[in-house]
């Protein structure tokens, strides 16, 4: 299994110098490293100082490195799309649909990387893999989406087949796929291809949880505005389950106050990268052990026995911290992003009794 | 009609100060700004000096600002969804399912920014609105998005009706849609809500391609990967069919060789900023006049007499421009996005006679 590492900041702080000498970090210590980017203009060729294609292409001992463009990937998605089409419908009709004519829709970037990530991590040909996307909340959206999209799945299906419009459309799944599909998929309605999406997600789910799969790093530099966004994508990483593991401070342009920002980011490890000359050398020298992520606070603990859930929101004041429960399951809102939290069965549908938000901690009890 | 304007360019190059700066001096020309940002940190409020809200407050004379938060838009959003639902559908089922329970996926943050905009332009109440958004490919993303997705619903509507499945379910939709709504929509197949969806992605449409109504500045440093990104997005804009009305420069971090600037972007003139000391009054003297992109070349010029189409892609070169016919309309891909042609009637459907490919010009022949 390959470790996953992203950068997250402020755009300017230096992530992609960060992300490309943590990949040469692990490749001179004997990790087979691959150096994705999602970086869709010339920059990340500028500064590998080559041009990088779609294709991973070898860069050096243990290093290969390939461009995530999203063109390329969607072609290859509706190939894909098309095969599944052949296998279960009679007469295929995307087949008439080229990937060639697909324009790219917001959303469809971040999808069709998270796929790419997650199918060169099954390849077994990386031991690490460094994602250097936008480092941003959308960086978290993608992250965060097979939780979300698992919300959705179990939330409307029931909505749906309560309905008028699941009651009134029963009837007619049975002759309406025997018409379209060569198997009969009728029985339990789709029941195949569902158990089959449901365990991609649980798939993800569990290795985005896990900081010895996943895992992110932050970058700043001394300006206040940098730290503040660090900060904020600190506690927003912690929405989507997904570890961080410490920060890298890059001196390139403001002063840094080093004690300043330990306390800010207190009690993750904040180490200071010397200038970027252009020699690598330095950097990589510099850079912490990358894989200690599991080593600072988990985004959630639950505690069955005691009924509590604990989750780390650092950097969120308690005003900005919301817990409701409208529908079936504990809703958590911070930083603009929404968590529903799929308790174990010990714990699941019963009121919150109690919550605390207290040195970053949101304690619920059940 | 309010003009809109928004900031393309690498992350750390100044683009909110620009847009700030730019806010203030519409303002004080006396036309009613709306300075909305989406900006999900602390960042704007940092920069901005007070903490914006997601309801537009008064900030002086003419000028207002917003917060563009997805949790609360997606609120909003669904509220609407769900009126639309209880005059529609006779057992409404969405109104099971609360706002405050949805998460945010990927994608979602662009649809809900581009669709407060539009509200915040129809409201009346603006002359001018800015959006500081994340200014990369994901700004081009969202407003090319009304195109694609016209695309998207013409080619695959045809499609699925063409299909066994479309066949298969043909019979079932009188039956299902009395069954389930309020009104009888059968007899045209959903032609009600389908043209209304039609008349707002064609308003859209008009209003990005108008110069006038939609533009955008690029912003960069004299930092060689900034030039580059800048140079990008300038091309990438013209693929989604945004005019760029000029560079504006930011010495704050690099040294800028204006000429070699001016050369970079040639013919877009290029304006170079104070550094900024927190007076922004030398900021706004200096800014152009940004209400001037319908000077600049445009990004698709139709000749219906010569069978022409003309588009202006500059900075890409002849190996990234890919022109092909697959479908039925003309696709060009550049710069990791692909647009089809939806040519007026005249041209429509006509093959392609010669291409050719000079100066940043892309011309068609048909």
């Amino acid at each position: 299994m390959a470790f996953l590492l992203t950068f997250l900041g402020k755009g300017g702080t230096g992530r992609t110098t960060v992300a490309i000498a943590a990949a040469k970090q692990f490749a001179e210590q004997g990790y087979r490293v691959l150096l994705a980017s999602q970086n869709p203009g010339p920059g990340f060729d500028l500064m590998m100082g080559a041009p990088i294609g779609t294709e991973p292409q070898e860069l050096g001992v243990n290093l290969k490195a390939v461009q995530l463009r999203s063109t390329v990937l969607l072609e290859k998605a509706w190939e894909d799309l098309k095969k599944l089409e052949a296998e279960y419908v009679r007469t295929p009709f995307f087949k008439t649909v080229f990937g060639q004519e697909l324009g790219i829709l917001p959303g469809m970037d971040s999808a069709l990387a998270l796929n790419a990530l997650r199918e060169y991590e099954g390849s077994g040909s990386y031991d690490v893999i460094i994602y250097d996307g936008p480092g941003d909340l959308s960086t978290l959206r993608m992250v965060g989406s097979p939780e979300i999209l698992s919300w959705y799945a179990r939330r409307f299906r029931q909505v749906i087949a309560d309905s008028d419009l699941g009651k009134a459309l029963s009837p007619f799944v049975q002759p309406v796929t025997a018409a379209v599909f060569t198997v009969n998929l009728a029985g339990d309605n789709f029941a195949e291809p569902t158990e089959r999406a449901n365990a991609v997600l649980d798939d993800a789910k569990r290795a985005i949880s896990d900081p010895n799969r996943v895992a992110a790093y932050l970058v700043t530099t001394g300006d206040e505005v940098a730290i503040a966004t660090a900060q904020y994508y600190w506690g927003s990483a912690q929405q989507v389950g997904l570890s961080v593991g410490g920060v890298i401070a890059n001196p390139a342009r403001t002063p840094l106050n080093s004690s300043a920002l330990q306390t800010a980011f207190d009690p993750l490890s904040v180490v200071t990268l010397p200038e970027h000359t252009g020699d690598w050398q330095p950097l990589i020298a510099a850079l912490p052990d990358l894989k200690q992520a599991a080593n600072a606070p988990k985004p959630i603990e639950i505690d069955i026995i005691h009924g509590q859930v604990k989750l780390f929101l650092p950097k969120f004041e308690k005003s900005q911290v919301k817990l409701t429960q409208y529908g079936p399951e504990v809703t958590i809102e911070a930083g603009d992003q929404r968590r529903n939290i799929f308790l174990p069965s010990e714990l699941r549908g019963k009121p919150v009794k109690a919550a605390k938000f207290q040195g970053g901690y949101l304690t619920i009890t059940f």
